[in-house]
């Protein structure tokens, strides 16, 4: 490494991944400082308790005072409000990003509160666990995991390479795209995902005639597997729903339509359909782990950790 | 442990469960002598080459020639075959189970095969992977799994304590229940999430829009959970779905009306009630946890075979 990219980094928002990100950028020394502030007092203490961050500010204010890199750790939600506050004391020159799940509802919620000579360059890693809070972040989150960054077409080439070596610097691989892209791309591998989990875990959480002591006991042939996206951040996943909420109704029409294709298929007795449209799903699972984003443990890998 | 509960244990159909089983009752020391058959050759030939059970032989009728206990390790839509063939070389007092993810249609399918004075005691193992065949095998798969028994009304009390204490041998909690149930308990647990994400990975892979190399690359935002369900055997599949048809029409088609629900608070942004919804999901992946069903571990574990 060549010292610090940034002198200092301001993180709005204390949750997994701004607590990841300090960690990340400690480890391989990335910053000369990096201050934080959240909204919750609770927050706040629980940060400057395990000392996460160098310096926690009571405002957003306070704490990019000075930074020459922003980045907004905010549910999608909460950016204009935040771009509000701290647009006034940002300097020209700083980069301000971000690492909310939905990019053109974030870049009409923020830019418009930017002073000129600030480089707004909106970010998402696809990274993250079921867990939230400042105390789930940890150092290598971001390892092997993609970053997308969604600059506009003015965007300055230096605080661009700078930013993109930022994340490769905390483990993770940088690709640039048009953020309507961006959104169309997320809805189908992230955004129906979700909420597709989230209505499996809540139709098992109605049945009456199935406890759910039993949904519990027996999850391990397969409804397990949703369980994990379903425990996300409500917040988070709430506004990810209302920011991206095309895409997603669109990807959700085309599930629908192949899920009546599919149901139509069980109830005529079509086996050759439904055989021939489970082996082309077996090959993109395949590609997956090629491409180094799970593991070909069998069950996640999760048997080791039990057996012996 | 008092030594093998079964003197000659017969495996038809050699995939992974059998391979599991096999490995886990010589673990054990459950089984004297353990014979199997597969339909194909190619199956026979890698199970003699690997030595997974103590004889192969050339038909199913032979492997159960003076076995104890019979167990049908095939394919739903198979069953009914087996028992056809194998019927007539059962002797009185045989224990005869299965492991079909389905239980009143393997009934239908089996029962009328078997001569008098044999034990019929259908069962399901609730253990898997995303892998098949009989290389995919290992003797841990069960432990700390379910296995459900749904023995008739006049079953032999011997017989299901035997066969009881064989899954426990094997490292599985056992429970028993009425067929029906069971198969409507596995279609919210198991059939309908399988369906669900088998669609899902469909849909990806159809969209002409995201490429298959973003879809794969992106994945580890959600999709990824999805997928190692839609990898799982198919032929297998496309059985438990034409033989657990209106159970898992029934689940698909509450699945439908709450994703309606969902879809339409997203459309006219209803961030209260997806808020709520989200909330009460979260619980449910608590209970899934504490059952001891799911590891805690962020990202079911996969980060820190990448860390360090």
């Amino acid at each position: 490494m060549t010292g610090p990219l940034y002198d200092r980094v301001a993180l709005i928002g204390l949750g997994l991944i701004a607590g990841s990100m300090s960690l990340a950028m400690r480890a391989a020394g990335l910053a000369h400082e990096i201050t934080g502030h959240a909204r919750s007092p609770e927050t706040r203490a629980t940060v400057r308790e395990i000392g996460l961050v160098d310096r926690v500010c009571d405002s957003a204010a306070e704490a990019v005072a000075g930074a020459d890199l922003v980045v907004l750790c905010v549910p999608v939600g909460a950016m204009e409000e935040v771009a509000r506050a701290i647009g006034p004391h940002l300097s020209p020159g700083t980069t301000i990003t971000d690492v909310g799940s939905t990019k053109r509802a974030v870049i009409e919620a923020v830019a418009p509160h930017l002073p000129q000579g600030v480089h707004f360059i909106p970010g998402h890693p696809l990274a993250g666990t079921e867990h939230s809070g400042p105390r789930s972040g940890f150092a290598e989150l971001f390892r092997n995991r993609w970053c997308l960054l969604t600059p506009g077409p003015d965007c300055d080439e230096s605080a661009l390479t700078r930013l993109a070596d930022l994340w490769r610097g905390m483990g993770a691989n940088v690709e640039t795209m048009d953020a309507d892209h961006h959104d169309l791309v997320l809805a189908v591998t992230s955004h129906a995902p979700h909420l597709i989990a989230y209505t499996m875990v809540g139709v098992a959480d109605d049945l009456r005639r199935v406890t759910n002591s039993e949904v519990i006991k027996y999850s391990a042939a397969g409804f397990r597997d949703f369980t994990r996206i379903a425990a996300s951040d409500p917040t988070m996943w709430r506004d990810v729903f209302l920011n991206n909420r095309e895409a997603t109704l669109e990807i959700l029409g085309r599930f629908t339509e192949e899920l009546f294709a599919l149901q139509r298929a069980i109830r005529t007795g079509d086996g050759a359909m439904l055989h021939s449209y489970f082996t082309r799903t077996r090959a993109i699972r395949r590609g997956i782990v090629e491409a180094g984003q799970d593991t070909d443990a069998p069950d996640f890998g999760r048997l080791p950790r039990r057996g012996g």
